[in-house]
């Protein structure tokens, strides 16, 4: 999408260790005007496929997923991080290692939220390995419902989520993929 | 605002310990049609302020926040909660008694994302004791912005952080105010 390629290029920070900082727009500030029109491309990408429920993780994927979550008219529902892995049987969940923190965490969603019936579209702001992602492909699999696709605002191209979740056989349509970055803040997206 | 009361009587749950559990449409699933109606009422109740900035907390803000930035056309901040009290001078912070979780955190905000011009509407999803908005307000005050008004969807009117934010002199627009709830799950709402 060359409106959020753009605006990567004229916004984001390249810093040391592959870090891709968007926080003026994508999740510390974010332009709710460009969060619209990125729920707009998804539903144009998606828009043959049966949607019932937006699944996503707290807290940077909260604003894109309500933007898809408009955009189709169906509810979101933002899997929670908890503290530790002790949950209760009301909920579903899947333990997630973050690369960031160096640690594991694991995420929740209550029974209520999920049925088998739910035809589910995953949204997050990043994917890099895919470790948070395939947590709630967990989840929904858990509750016998079906992952329709996935949606991502970046994609580390250079990292190995996005090759390993399309082998598995998932859509996966992410609207700028980061092909290579440099410390002096080069960045080249994948054609 | 009779919607969000008449949905809070049909779909929230009374919990031992005056909790008001709205998961299903507010906190963990969230009803975005209903979110967008919100975010109508406050750009209506506030259709005479300016306003260049929404600024709410991770992560049950978010979504609310996200339908009124929407509606003003002007950026969101979220606050992120930060694990040790420990901040760099790059960010505006506050510290926030959880009463939820009983123990203290630290919230910031980039300095980048508020400047003195700021004229801010603080949102949020619930007010009790007043917390976090009044972390909020240490904020955007330290930035030398100013707080135009507070959103609240909720607001626990038994508790006293509304009545004392409005004795400060701020204006505080809850859609629904509880006066009472009873363990039984009868709900009264503020005439």
């Amino acid at each position: 999408m060359e409106l959020l390629e753009n605006r990567i290029r004229e916004d984001a920070e390249v810093l040391p260790g592959n870090i891709l900082k968007v926080s003026n727009f994508l999740n510390h500030q974010i332009d709710v005007k460009l969060m619209d029109q990125m729920g707009e491309e998804f539903a144009r990408l998606y828009k043959d496929t049966p949607v019932t429920k937006i699944l996503t993780i707290e807290s940077s994927g909260i604003a894109v997923a309500y933007s898809v979550a408009q955009k189709f008219g169906v509810p979101l529902v933002f899997a929670k991080k908890h503290k530790s892995s002790n949950v209760n049987e009301d909920v579903y969940s899947a333990k997630v290692w973050s690369f960031t923190h160096n640690q594991e965490y694991t995420v929740v969603v209550s029974k209520k939220y999920i049925s088998s019936c739910d035809k589910i579209l995953l949204v997050d702001d990043f994917l890099a390995n895919g470790a948070a992602l395939n947590g709630l492909i967990k989840i929904v699999g858990d509750a016998g419902a079906k992952v329709q696709g996935i949606c991502i605002a970046i994609e580390k191209g250079f990292q190995n989520g996005g090759k390993e979740l399309r082998e598995k056989g998932f859509r996966v349509e992410s609207l700028a993929i980061v092909d290579k970055m440099t410390d002096d803040g080069k960045i080249q997206f994948r054609a």
